[in-house]
Order: C-alpha cells, then structure tokens, then sequence
C-alpha cells in the first residue's frame, strides 16, 4: 500500500487532510479514488492505516481505519557526516543512506572538499528533504531522516562530542588490514554512532589528528579503495547488519 | 600511482606495451611524460610498478622496475546475481560492487524483469567491461570483476549448484526478522558464495520456490525495504564485512 510521511497538524482526530505534493501524487501520479486506500505516518512515527473519503480541487481527506505502533527504524541512531562535495554525489549519500536507515546526515567542509561554505550553490535543502521523504516512503521506515544544517570541520569537531561512538573512515587504515572496525562495533553498546567520510581525495593527515585528539577513532573498510560516495553505503549496511540482527537488540 | 590492467599479451619480457583507451588515458588525459610512473597489473594478478621509456604516435612502452604480489581481493568468491531491469541500474550495481570485491556479476531475466532476453537493447559488454575496468583501478583491485553471459531464470538455478552457498534476497524475510542471514554467513566456512537480488518489484512466490527447491536459502536484509540496486551493495559491504575482518582468513 501506498505510505505518505504527514506533518501532526494535517491531523486532526478521525481526519488527515493531504495537500500539495502528496495530493498531486495521489490524484495524478497513482490515479486514486474515493475508497483508495494508503498508509499515513505522522511525526511521531505512529502509523494509520486510511481510505479516501473526499478528492476536492486542491485536497484529499483520509478517515483513519486503524492505527498501529511499527517500528521499522535501526535499534541504534546513526548520523552519517560527509566531506562537502558535488551535489549529485551528495544526493546520492542522502537516497542510500535514507533506505539503509541513518537518523541524520550532515555535510562538513573539509580540506578537500571542492565546494566552499561561502560559495555554495543555492540551498537546496528543500530538495534534499524531498529525497528523504521519498526514500523514507519506498523504504517503509517510520522516521524521516534529518537532514542538519552544513558545517564547517571546526565546527563539526566541537559539536561531535555528545555521541557514544565516533569514527572515521580512514585509507590508511584499510590497507595495514586493521580490525579495530569489527571490534569496536561487535563490543559497542551504547545508543548513538557518528561516522565521518571524507571528500573525494580523502581526510587529509592534519585532519585525522584532530578527530584523533577529539576522540574520534579511524576505521578501515577494507583492502580496496572505495568512493567516497560508497563509503558511507558500506559504513550503513555494516552496522545495520551486526545491530540490527543483534539478539540482544 | 595511476594503476592500469593489461592483458598478458602485451607483456614481453621486461617490456608493456600500452596500445588503445589506456594509451589515450596516459597521454591526454593524465598528460604523463617519458619516466612517469605508472601501476601496471596482469592477467595473473601481479603488479608491476613501471615507468615510461618510449610515447609514440599510437603507443607507449613501459619498463618495469619491480614485481609485487599484492592481494587487495575478498578471501572469497561472491557472485552477485541480478534480476534483469533498466540498464543504468545494472550499470550503477556493476560499479559498486566492482568496488567493493565481486568476483563475477551475471544478469538473470526474472518474472518482474522490465526487459526480456529476447528484446534486449544492443549488448553492453564491452562498456560494461569498461565500468568493470575504471572501477577496479581506482578501487586498487588486483582481479578484475568477470561479467558473466545473460541467462533466463531456469538455466541459472541449472548453473547454480557449484557454489558453497547460495542465498537471495527476500523481502518477506526481512520483515519477519529473520536472522538466518546473519548465522549462517558468520558460520559459513566455504569459498564460494552466489546471491540472488529480484529485479524491480522483486521475486515472486514462484521463483521463491523453484530457489528454496533448488538449495537457496531466503535472507532478509534488515526491517526496511531496499531498492533494488541498493541491495547488492548492502550484501557485499556485509559480506566483505564478515569475511574480510575474520581472524581466520
């Protein structure tokens, strides 16, 4: 069935009003009619099952059938960091990671990076939200990634010290076959991991220092070189997989 | 350094000979001069580490200044099957999992498949082929990922038996928990792994039964639903993850 993400205030008791978008994409894109029935998940991650009652010019209004508590989100919160680079790159991250179930991303202007804070492009933070909705809906989670505003390194650094676990995906230590990666997530027990990616050219060595010095621990992915755009799918799809099949979880 | 993959044929005693895309590579794109240096890895996976002695008008000569048996490959063989769709999809799978280790890649026409065998557009091997190449040389791989011919649904579960494992993804798995994935991977001794990933839309009840028939186990790759050129890369990234990171290996 189709699923929607509303914001709290199209809700109101039996009733859930659809404007906008999500109207044009049920009148015109799936063609649905009085009786169609879809999935609506409000802020709160509570999800209700509805059926159209009205389609008027410009709103759709859904009765509420039933109501359930699904959870389909990671047992851990993951936020994603990535060194600031070419949008399409960055949509990309923004696509996969929502699916793979990351809680927030964040983009951070590192060394390398071949995009500047103060010569960015248009904002397009609306878009980026776009994607995360439309991926939250194929992917049937019941929480909308965040998507947090860009950082510079220093700042990032400074507010990185509220998660349980920090990491960064370093090349150096993916070729000396370091096995600190499974060891630390395999032992972790805490609730929230934050992993860094560097841009395309990687996290230069004055960088790595200081996420050392800031507690931050460098991860290998492996004997091969990955992009940095498929760096962060593997980072997801690892740790998905050991907590997220965790028996204790 | 800037790797390259030869064929053995154009290797002759302390001499490469760089003819074609490579050649044009080196010249116009990378602009290297005579005593540039340059990674050079053959048929048999050995690397040599060369430096250019001649450019004329169509090639370039090498001379290798030492050989090293360098091994950046999976301790296992993963074929990644893929139900047949649109090709920018097939090709963005080629890519990452190129990337991230595969052993071999073979696209299978599936009941969901939106293209069909006998209606393919013309074939894309030889491009394909080029994906599999670029990829591997940033990714420092040592092996190139082998693209295997199309095959219908019933002659790849024929094909299939000579594989220690064989798995495929199974969305109803994913949303019943189910943690076979994980036992039977952290268990699995073997050398030789094949996995399934349906096409759009998945694989029908059918296929998942002629598989199961046929010695595939059902694995669901966590409580949210993959796109399907996500989930290859999510089985790779897992299985390079466990395999890759054992003591054992």
């Amino acid at each position: 069935m189709q699923r929607y993400f509303i914001k709290n205030n199209q809700h109101h008791g039996n009733i859930i009003e659809i404007t906008g978008l999500d109207f044009h994409h049920m009148t015109h894109v799936m063609r649905m009619t009085i009786n169609s029935r879809v999935i609506v998940i409000d802020e709160n991650a509570v999800t209700y099952e509805t059926k159209i009652i009205n389609i008027s010019k410009n709103d759709i209004i859904l009765e509420i059938i039933n109501e359930k508590q699904v959870n389909n989100e990671l047992p851990i919160d993951v936020t994603i960091a990535f060194g600031l680079t070419k949008y399409p790159k960055i949509e990309e991250v923004i696509r996969r990671i929502t699916e793979l179930g990351a809680k927030k991303f964040v983009a951070v202007e590192m060394e390398r990076s071949n995009l500047r804070l103060n010569k960015l492009p248009q904002l397009k933070n609306n878009r980026w939200e776009l994607i995360v909705k439309e991926a939250s809906e194929q992917s049937e989670r019941t929480k909308l990634m965040e998507i947090a505003p860009f950082l510079s390194f220093q700042s990032f650094v400074e507010q990185s010290s509220n998660y349980d676990l920090r990491l960064f995906a370093y090349e150096e230590s993916g070729k000396q076959k370091d096995y600190s990666f499974k060891n630390t997530l395999e032992q972790f027990k805490g609730k929230s991991i934050l992993v860094l990616v560097g841009p395309e050219g990687g996290i230069t060595e004055l960088e790595a220092k200081t996420l050392i010095t800031n507690g931050f621990t460098a991860v290998g992915l492996g004997s091969r070189i990955l992009r940095c755009e498929t760096a962060p799918l593997y980072l997801m799809s690892v740790i998905s997989f050991i907590k997220e099949f965790s028996h204790e979880s």
